[in-house]
């Protein structure tokens, strides 16, 4: 058991040595190429364009998931440990798993746009993460990143292959799917020891302050996430003022309704932390389309509001009707807002804002995202059910000296 | 009074939409644009350009100015939550009223220049809020954001359209601009009960660490912040390059005199958290002229002292003296050293660095900044003072636990 | 000495304003230039390609580092307020020590590209400032900054000019240098009378969250470290591709290695704050060569075993036999990793990877890298141990109160 971990880890970092050996090599840079909507440009020059926005994500990944994740008083190392692990893990499974799905046979080429999508495919896994934060091992959590990248990859083929449906920042793909495959684990996983809570499960002053910087900084970047993979000209500018605007927009209703629904017409830091970010994700799959700016208001004005009652009313709901207990409530800053964000499309093709998708493909994604992730996170969760996983006690949950050297006294 | 807050939040909130819908549409790609300077690029090519640029200027205001206000042991959740709060409000009302003032009848083009300008908008009110931080409630401070970015955007208007004065980095109309605001309200909003100090106003040694995060980072970007809108080329090199001097030169000078003004020789973290980003405000208006690298490290030298004395001298005689309580020492970071900009840049056009402008027109455009700034904050702290927009009591000051569920014993 | 420190800081300052009057000028754009591997540009596009990646360098420098080094319990304003000061005054000093090394006798011409190198030239000073950090005073840093960045300037001068040798992640240049001349400083300053440890030298842990900020973004931003100055085209691109793998294999291998060798299989936060980033500093002489993704992860996985293993089992043995103590272990991030660094590239050479260098190149610039750092520390140590610097007492050390105003009980 003692060296489980440590073993599983090096063995998978061989393994894709191995994969990367056999399947990937470089992008070479082939000069000119074709942009729609702009003029001729080199691939180098495309390449400058595309690093700021991966540099962006990659903040979103590291810092604003891990950061994010840092709110329960004695779980922080966890939160920002385990998130760099899983993502580590993650981004190498990602690539690979990618592109022999997309590579037809041909040696992946990697390049800027792989790099992206592979920081995408492990933003799946830091969802997830979420909702089983405090529960599992990082053994299981290994266990996790392998299968869930892969439904994921499968999911995201389907998608956009197959159904050909429009999902620009991927509010179904990675939000909804990540946030239902969380849950599906976490119900899988459930504890009912700790039904009425756990002493640890709670955030200090300073907890919630480093929380905040990755609210912040997923705050600020996501018009980079949702842009990112965007057609250059019109509609990655679009995608840029959508989420701009839906954000901001999502802010005012969450403080609103914070203050509405907690006693005292108090500001509440969960969903200060969490419900400010619903906008970016709701606005995901219409971002890059001529929705027009008030729209996207309309629709992370929305999210603000769902995202809070969600915290209010579904999470403890959740947790005692239906046997789900998820940690950070990744059901309401991903989850209903990445099916907002699947509706939206659907309403905004009715409306004739986009002709690349057709409303039966969309509801197909959405629907596709939701169950792929359902099924693919009770397997998962049944996988990591058996008991040789070093999962924590019950009572040891929500405490990083399982896993880390803590010094006693040390964790204020 | 328990709906106050989140009424007017979500009123507000419905008005920026209709405002939207009825004035705002995106910007769209022409294709090749005239660039002074250069070769001609196209406009989704200037968009990538500006970009990462935008972004920088993004983190400044929602990091940098979050967490530098975070300092308060007992009010980082209201740094960082309010602070996150004003600027999306402002930066949607920032867009509708530069819009109207610069759009001439027709609808506002949404792209990456209004978000940047958006951005800059928000800044005045940070800074405001710096003056005021602790001593108001938030529907204060959610007044304080519509009437400021009023006042904002029209003396905006008149130094660059009427005066045709230049300010690059806005030293006069956003830094000066936003500290004798925020001193004007705080003046008003005086509380003679809080003179001796308050028990709350104090950092911790955590706070203090948190509030650095905000330092470095606007330290970091304030580049981007002073070239962001300059014409591309040999000017906005040189916004970049002076700026990144100015800034290194007054570090040095902070450093040097923090230590000589405290007992023992020590460093004060006040000073440091704010004087070392001094140069970057005071190098604001002449940052993109051909004055001269070794000019800005002058700027930035002098900056860095003044703004040492002002905390060392300045801001204890206001709060007695003047009846003006600062609570972070705005005039000391945006007040002195956008003087001091406004000023430089009228030696640099008597030593002919400047063909832009004239000394009578960076005179007025300084004047103005100063004299609206002034007026508004009076008129808007008249405002601010009717009893009912539910300002905390003089021992409930500087304390998040009064407008955020903080739970007992864990402010610490 | 009451005044020796801000008098020498300030005697710097107007050393370095009249110098840069003297010596440096702006660099203007001349328009269309060559660029090898892509079509023309003009100087200005290539101003804004690199502009992002001089920022990402930025916040490595003054937040990566300055976090970093926030890990000790009592002495979080030293380490990113004294890395503040030092970057600042190092980038000033690196600009016109490079400058007139590489100007050939005419004025120097700033632009994107010097900016780069000054920050880069800060971050060798900044590794040793880790190796004596918590041991040292303010001034004694100031001190070794003007003497370490002259001593870095000529050994890469020596390196690139003279050798032909490549290094473009800096790995020998920067990173091995910087450790090896922190650790002779270190060496001479040994104190006998800490050999047993010290009651601050520890974290807490909320250091321990604090200098995680520093870890991620030094993690998240290293692909920009390292392609910088690469050549546009595919070599930039191979720069960023490998950093980015070379990376998330040595989380892996640093993860299973800090379980293995830590008591009960637990996680050890310095191995996770540091050895994760060791892949970054061992790649980075071959980044831009034609190496494979596979053996980028290949050079990152042995980083992340040989840094863990460096901190178990040399740290200890470096301080107790010989006399070396290395506070934040800089010889296992930068020293090791470092040297790996340019025995890969000489492998590379070995098996045809890059024709731009040779093997007894490669092998000169490792050994000048090396034997400068350490003559240099030497004797750089011997001047710092005049007794007239402020040291601090062997019981003051780590701890910020001894220069900075600290109220009491707030340490916590």
């Amino acid at each position: 058991m003692r060296f489980s971990f440590p073993l599983m880890a090096l063995g998978l970092e061989v393994a894709m040595i191995v994969l990367f050996g056999l399947f990937a090599e470089y992008e070479t840079d082939h000069g000119m190429i074709y942009q729609p909507n702009t003029t001729q440009i080199t691939e180098s020059e495309r390449f400058f364009q595309l690093y700021p926005l991966f540099q962006d994500v990659h903040v979103m990944i590291f810092v604003g998931f891990g950061f994010l994740m840092t709110f329960l008083k004695k779980y922080g190392f966890s939160g920002v440990g385990i998130n760099l692990f899983v993502a580590a893990l993650g981004l190498q499974w990602g690539i690979i798993i990618q592109g022999i799905l997309h590579s037809h046979g041909e040696k992946i080429q990697i390049g800027i746009k792989n790099i992206i999508n592979a920081d995408f495919s492990t933003a799946t896994v830091l969802i997830s993460f979420g909702a089983v934060l405090g529960k599992t091992s990082p053994i299981q959590m290994l266990i996790m990143t392998i299968l869930e990248i892969a439904a994921f990859a499968g999911n995201e083929y389907l998608v956009g292959e197959i159904f050909q449906a429009t999902d620009i920042g991927a509010s179904m793909t990675i939000h909804a799917f990540g946030a239902y495959f969380g849950l599906a684990v976490a119900g899988i996983l459930y504890r009912s020891g700790l039904r009425k809570g756990h002493r640890n499960e709670e955030s200090t002053y300073n907890s919630d302050l480093f929380a905040m910087i990755g609210t912040i900084f997923l705050w600020i970047f996501w018009p980079s996430f949702n842009s990112a993979i965007a057609e250059p000209g019109d509609e990655q500018n679009r995608a840029i003022v959508n989420t701009y605007f839906s954000l901001a927009a999502c802010v005012l209703t969450a403080f609103a309704f914070s203050s509405l629904v907690t006693h005292g017409g108090k500001l509440n830091m969960v969903h200060i932390q969490n419900a400010t970010l619903a906008g970016g994700v709701a606005v995901g799959t219409c971002a890059d389309m001529d929705i027009s700016p008030y729209v996207a208001m309309i629709i992370g004005s929305i999210a603000g509001v769902v995202s809070v009652l969600g915290y209010k009313l579904l999470t403890p709901c959740f947790a005692t009707k239906l046997r789900i207990h998820d940690t950070c409530g990744v059901h309401n800053l991903h989850g209903l807002p990445g099916v907002i964000g699947g509706l939206a499309s659907i309403v905004a093709i009715v409306m004739g804002k986009s002709k690349k998708s057709t409303i039966a493909m969309q509801a197909a994604a959405l629907g596709s995202s939701i169950g792929t992730a359902i099924v693919g996170g009770i397997l998962t969760g049944l996988i990591l059910k058996i008991p040789f996983w070093e999962q924590p006690s019950d009572q040891n949950c929500y405490d990083d000296s399982v896993y880390w050297e803590v010094k006693v006294g040390r964790s204020k």
